[in-house]
């Protein structure tokens, strides 16, 4: 770092990275709105998952966000490359139970849009509906250690923001509180 | 107060109030015990409720644990009698759903135990077996927006205290890493 | 609450339950601003008070935060009316330094805005400047074990918030991706 | 993952591990003493520097912290090595002010003790006193964006370890609640 100044954030690139590695990784938005309207639709029957796609791209656009995903998959694939030392290689490859920084990472994604939103990730996170059953099948020598509970996070702070949007709705306000 | 000299920390009361505040509220270790057992006899068969007893006593010992039982069961309670100010009244007496301080103490006691806790949290705030259909019901004007969590966090961690326990035991450990 | 149908959540209160309630409790949004002012100076020589204003309202909009503002002081009011159940009226009343409920709920208005308010809230926590001496005093038989964590919280989240606008201005994106 | 029957945690290298990547790093138990002395003196006027290496050796046992110290080192060494993907590689390299994961991988830390310890984490993150100072400095191309959170973390945490053995030693106690 002999010439700090040169250094300057762009946050256009972060943005992008995220929607790439994404979609690098075979996780598209329309899979992780389907998990939103799994989450939302008994609350809100009339929800379209073209309608979670919005939300999901909101959640995407928050740098906190952005943080999470690029350093969960770039961990991920560290480790399909077998280039993480041991033990770190041996227990995300393994998806060790013990391990938790995924969780960890998957919570500040969720922390974003409230508290409300923890109990939608843990709900997700254990009955793995959709693309979550391909992130954890472990098939090919893939790893989603990192990933699925990201994936599960986003979808999770989704749902959050339609509850809050839903609700500015209802009593005619135009500027939600938490966006 | 006038005379801060006389106060000192009896931890002692402390660890009774949980106890008896968690009996005055009709919650039995025993039931707490059965939920641990849901979330961990798919991967321990041989697991016992007797067994899980042992580990909801030790989250139960712990300080950070006490301190989040005994602030919602007192908000719980001040909720039914209706001492609360509105709209806080309100947002507690009806389990609002947007309203997340509930959640966020029951994360402060999942927390001690790691993070490989939130998704059994989450997970059993969705599905709400056991005790947790009683503290949800909302009969005879009993409030528990704060309970409920609570007492899925508590069982939660006993869930991870399990998990690395097992783990010990597994590898021959006689002192856990997390206790 | 023999009939559900009737509540129905009205956010408009709970913004102004949040602003009054500060207001009894003697905490101007001058007052917050200043500590914002006094974390962010010196990263930004040019930032007034005034212009922190505009991000402690924008953070005082957010319903996550405003629960926890209404939690908090409905906590040190009935410590104050020694209306709660020992041994919570003692912790709470002597501010016990074992007792973290009252980080918990700050952390969580500090989570809204990310991450890299943590060390921010934690700083202005421990120096204590401001309107954070008097909610510290203890004197006339005052209690603010939870506003001063709570107004630490809002400044933090409040400098976050700055740190995000700032960049985005330095980039010339007009819609920041955390507000 | 062809063989995962093969795999099986050794929590004993995992341990081993996390001791012999702090060493590569050159931060020695000692040094982060020195911070929780530093953190605690004021309370305890009495404590030594030797007191506190008991305290941090009994937060590197925990498996949620081993797993956040491995984490962070392998990170902050793949940027050293500029072996991370763009944009990542950049904000770690240059420790990003609006890069939060390294400070949510150390909250992961301070959490296993509880609340207590967030004031002390944030604010010797803020004054970086003793090691961290080095660790700050990025001379010679070293990189410890992780690792410089991640000490303050342990400290933070011995801290609060200390805090809850005091009491208990003050009542007489001989099994604390938080250990």
């Amino acid at each position: 770092m002999s010439n700090p100044a040169k250094y300057s954030l762009n946050s256009q690139k972060v943005a992008q990275a995220t929607e790439e590695w994404l979609e690098k990784r075979n996780v598209t938005k329309q899979q992780i709105a389907e998990l939103v309207h799994f989450l939302q639709v008994d609350y809100f029957p009339e929800l379209t998952v073209d309608e979670c796609i919005v939300h999901v791209d909101a959640v995407l656009s928050k740098r906190e966000v952005q943080n999470a995903v690029l350093t969960g998959i770039q961990l991920d694939m560290l480790a399909e490359e077998g280039k993480l030392l041991p033990p770190l290689q041996d227990m995300i490859q393994h998806d060790e139970s013990l391990y938790g920084c995924d969780e960890i990472l998957a919570l500040s994604i969720v922390n974003v849009y409230g508290s409300i939103g923890f109990t939608n990730f843990g709900y997700i996170d254990k009955v793995k509906p959709g693309i979550l059953v391909r992130l954890n099948s472990k098939k090919d020598g893939e790893i989603h250690t990192f990933l699925d509970d990201i994936v599960g996070a986003i979808a999770a702070s989704a749902a959050s923001r339609i509850a809050h949007r839903k609700q500015a709705e209802r009593e005619g306000v135009t500027t939600p509180p938490l966006d």
